[in-house]
């Protein structure tokens, strides 16, 4: 059978999408009959381009290398040029992969994109933080009225299962709390500044490797950490959506030198922790840099990787770590949700 | 719907899961619609007992507390007296949650019964690891051919996903390599000789709070941890059965005491550390105490709680830590593996 993809976006997120569904194409139909094909490329500066039988991607990221757009690769029956809304609602696709530029503060355009292809039915998969964190439940009450699907792994450590692992793995298990380290570039800035590095060097490395979001301060000021423990606090304990200004947050531009002193001696390291607790009728979050002692399970999260450590109701703790970053992590992420889309992709 | 579960084994964990189900079976009717009822239960030693409308099992586990068998509580339509094997062959149930005695040498009678329930089609949970580690393959095989689930959470790091995290979660991913601490009691001695302990006492104490296998050979000189590797090896690396002779097992019973005295220099900690490789065409399965430095992931992998490392081909390392052992949280595996067989139940 036919899977048709409609990608929004064709950023760094967007091409490694691409790019990993030309290479994983023919051993997903080997392995589970489903021939994924990428319908239709939608962007809002970069152009849009569909086909019938399915674009021909290495045509598409090349011409995107060299123009700078997806709508000059002059493919063989290939439309171009209508706007990205318009081709949501007009064209056939089965399934919606939402990258679109990230907008922490509105969570726009990618909700409404969103919320187009679920209101046809279709099914979505995004690792675009922005509309989690603002509109998680309507989504998914759209997604459930109109059965479809809508998955976002990707948004949140960056395809380390997080949400799966309670909807599919720990059924019936409830959470009661969470700590986590959910910003990558902050954590790697601290690792540096733990081996001495000043904060402005250690800042400078992070964005030299691209690790950091366009804006960095969304990262060292706790803005994205604060986004994404607020997601899973909505996904996984219900809570409501929850604005920045009733989070506390506090970032890593200005830390007390003593700190890393402190952690030194101790053997602990300093991290950027998210807590979720659930309190009597509210839900307290909050982002803070603390001293995590060795024997604490996210100590030895360091560089870039992720980590959450979750008290359930069932078997205690559990504490998962993995990718935190990186164009290539996200894509697997959001083809791992493509995947699942298939009750049959799974292994037995 | 009613859900008839037929129980194998009224031991520690048998006793826990009907606890439990009691616990949860109102909860569970009222959020998916299905009613879990306890068919059967059979044992070698203490009786087997069955009821066409369920059994009552506080009844049930007061009759065992005082008498020390299942065929004594004298609740109405109860029958009794039936040899195992003829109440698997005779009775209608859905699914066989399987938890009689562990048997790692030969894997019987546990693998009989599995293989007598798969073979009528009725799903199978079990948290025994002798039928895994021997007959996995073969018992994977008969599952897949007679349309039935096989699940087995509980064997490894006690519910703590491993299994479903690559079959429901990172779909499509392929497990390079696995570095593992995979037995609790070993783990516990360790983390107690570290603070100054001798092994005769950590032993001890160990025992008293009744984490050890009966034989606690089995766990300290690494057989259970070698036992679990190979089973990992098998379900997520596709490797063959391994016979205990071929994989090089070191386990903890005489330690060089400046082992810990080096750990300590580098604020690392001895672990017994479980490692599966792929080789040209081969796998090395190994058991052995090791110091990690405090930057491993697996580190502080403390007391009773395990942890598994692995490489995946898609988005790097994956590490998972949680509960390691105790009848509760066995149970708790089991009711999950039992709640998944259902896709209704998945919370969107």
């Amino acid at each position: 059978m036919d899977l048709r993809i409609f990608l929004v976006g064709f950023g760094n997120v967007g091409r490694a999408f691409s790019a990993l569904l030309k290479d994983r194409v023919a051993s997903i139909l080997c392995s589970s009959g489903v021939n994924l094909k990428l319908a239709a490329v939608a962007t809002r500066s970069k152009g849009t381009a569909c086909h019938d039988e399915g674009l021909e991607i290495s045509h598409l990221l090349e011409s995107e290398r060299i123009t700078g757009r997806v709508d000059s690769s002059g493919q063989k029956g290939v439309l171009v040029g209508k706007p990205v809304v318009d081709m949501i609602e007009g064209l056939d696709f089965d399934v919606l992969v939402e990258c679109s530029s990230p907008d922490l503060e509105r969570g726009e355009p990618a909700t409404s994109y969103i919320m187009m292809a679920l209101d046809k039915g279709k099914d979505v998969v995004t690792s675009n933080k922005g509309p989690l964190f603002h509109n998680y439940h309507i989504l998914s009450e759209i997604a459930s009225q109109r059965k479809a699907s809508f998955l976002f792994e990707g948004t949140v450590m960056t395809g380390t299962p997080v949400f799966s692992l309670f909807r599919r793995c720990l059924i019936g298990s409830r959470v009661l709390r969470i700590e986590g380290v959910l910003n990558g570039t902050s954590n790697f800035i601290l690792d540096m500044m733990k081996r001495g590095s000043s904060f402005e060097r250690a800042l400078m490395e992070v964005q030299r490797r691209a690790y950091s979001e366009p804006d960095p301060f969304l990262d060292i000021d706790g803005w994205d950490s604060a986004s994404k423990a607020s997601i899973i606090a909505q996904v996984l304990m219900d809570a409501p959506f929850t604005p920045f200004s009733e989070i506390s947050i506090e970032g890593i531009r200005t830390l007390d030198p003593d700190l890393f002193i402190r952690a030194d001696r101790m053997a602990g390291s300093v991290r950027l922790i998210c807590r979720v607790e659930k309190q009597a009728d509210s839900y307290a979050i909050s982002v803070k840099p603390e001293i995590l002692p060795s024997n604490h399970p996210l100590c030895s999260v360091s560089g870039i990787t992720n980590g959450a450590l979750f008290m359930t109701d069932t078997i205690g703790e559990i504490c998962i770590t993995g990718a935190g970053a990186g164009p290539l992590q996200t894509a697997h992420a959001l083809l791992m949700d493509i995947l699942s889309l298939q009750g049959n992709f799974s292994r037995r």
